[in-house]
């Protein structure tokens, strides 16, 4: 019998599959979740919980679950485990928002603009020390390192973000540096941790922490895109938010290197902070889509896809690995 | 044979014999401090560095290491684990000074001032998460048990301070509930830790944790006492920093609880910001006076350091207890 090839196709794929795989343990996480967040201390809660009620799509713990669904793991403790990994996520957000001077996430106004940078700052340490909490009662300390390292190589990324932040000569290389470190590290932590504590051989946890990772880039790839394209939502991000706010991404890299001198002035001028205006933001969509720069990152992104999918082409076929694919689908699809 | 009983003494005490007394296992701390705080990433041993080498006196760390000679442990696990109780804390300073907008810290411009509050806000993250994984080389999960759960309090304590501020009746009880989550518990937890890596009874574990609980009450009330006396000096820090910030400690508290309604409402307008003058700040320091409101946050402080030193009453007499009971007796001495 020859293994199924899965390959990304072309028919619009949903996250759906997944969604249902994991439905009723994700019960179980938001239980662990809700119940976690709780504190004496009244403004933890409802700070923690406006941003982890609102409308997140829990991608990282659903990860954790259906990595476990895919190996065949019947047991309950990668539920109290992906409740620390969402949390960890939650904390990470709090704490880029009061960094990046952001006031809409999703849609909703930030906890920052709504509590103020203290709170978020503190209630992102009461979160990060939580998840910490939750991995011993776990006990396993192989999962502590996992999540502890990818904890540290997300701080190492955001600062390595910070110092790269509005130069425009960043380069291909640190950009996915950078997003290897502050999203792809919990990608791959959250997918590795179910096969530690399925107790699988190492060559399953490197199978998962592989899908993990090359999905999560491709899904910064896919995120980054969509700031140059038009009829975004799908996101809850606004088209054009990356770009009054100069952040550095693929497309402007690619549309930078590609530029004529006088197009690489204004990439130059825009990622320092002088260029904002929606004039400006249109003749960026012009020149990302001239130089094809967005459709290249949309490339780049389907080709971490194709990887994340072969990552985990190893496994059994059934219902687990095919949600996995069409999450990969749904995730480089999302810009088209 | 009667066991000696250790009081409080008059004569001047001092830091030196516990710093002689630690002076060898520091230095293996200090080199598991420089090598971890590494990154790829320069701005983050630039920054860390900067308040790691900038003069703080390693009291947690210390705790740890003095711990460990009292109860006779001949290991070298603590050095790793006295690393990461000082990467807490750094992490927590850089963290406090984004919180509190602090510009100075020990004489010196803080790391928000200098690199900016979201470089702060990330080294402090990953020096957090760099903690949790110098924990995991050790393996104990006990150890992470304390650890996490100090980290937790201590993030619930930062949000509580934060939701009294400037809240004129915050009363003694709920002041003593937030310095015992932010001050004192990661001093109880880096001294109970050396029990748990020596493998002693649960009653030792204990009574350290009293020792480092209580020291690290009255640390922090002397700490706030200072504030209300003039030659202040020994902190680094400068008396009517508190005052200015409007900052709640015991001093305000007893004084505007004892004060007249014409007192009441200055220290009312003081810690809600409407009084920041050096004429403001020498009335306050008359009205604590008058109101014996600092001699009675010293004599509370006073109460601490005794139970501190009856705690570990029941541990051998020699250099290490010794030495423990002249740190306390310094702690509460510092203001006279």
């Amino acid at each position: 019998m020859t293994a199924t090839v899965h390959r990304l196709r072309k028919a619009a794929p949903s996250l759906d599959p997944m969604l249902a795989l994991v439905a009723g343990d994700m019960n179980a996480v938001n239980a662990v979740i809700l119940d976690r967040m709780q504190s004496q201390i009244p403004l933890i809660p409802e700070l923690a919980g406006h941003l982890i009620a609102g409308g997140g799509k829990r991608m990282r713990p659903m990860l954790t679950l259906a990595s476990a669904r895919l190996i065949g793991y019947t047991g309950t403790r990668h539920h109290r485990l992906a409740a620390a990994v969402e949390f960890i996520h939650t904390a990470t957000l709090l704490h880029d928002d009061v960094v990046d001077g952001s006031d809409l996430r999703r849609g909703r106004r930030t906890a920052n603009i709504i509590w103020g940078n203290p709170a978020s700052v503190l209630v992102g340490d009461f979160l990060f020390s939580r998840s910490f909490e939750l991995m011993v009662e776990d006990g396993s300390l192989k999962v502590l390192k996992i999540l502890s390292n990818a904890s540290a190589v997300i701080a190492e990324g955001e600062v390595n973000q910070l110092t790269a932040a509005r130069r425009v000569d960043l380069g291909e290389d640190r950009y996915l540096d950078i997003i290897g470190a502050k999203t792809a590290a919990l990608f791959a932590a959250a997918c590795r941790i179910a096969a530690v504590v399925a107790e699988r051989p190492e060559a399953e946890e490197t199978a998962l922490d592989a899908y993990g990772r090359n999905l999560g880039i491709a899904f910064q790839l896919v995120d980054d895109a969509i700031d140059y394209v038009s009829d975004a939502g799908t996101m809850g991000k606004d088209a054009g938010d990356d770009f009054r706010e100069g952040k550095m991404t693929l497309p402007v890299i690619l549309a930078h290197a590609r530029g004529t001198p006088e197009e690489r002035q204004f990439w130059k001028d825009a990622v320092e902070g002088r260029r904002d205006s929606d004039a400006d933001f249109a003749h960026a969509v012009e020149l990302v889509q001239r130089s094809r720069a967005v459709d290249d990152t949309l490339a780049r992104a389907r080709h971490y896809g194709q990887r994340a999918i072969d990552a985990i082409a190893g496994f059994p076929d059934g219902a687990a690995k095919a949600a996995m694919v069409e999450a990969v689908e749904f995730a480089v699809a999302r810009a088209y």
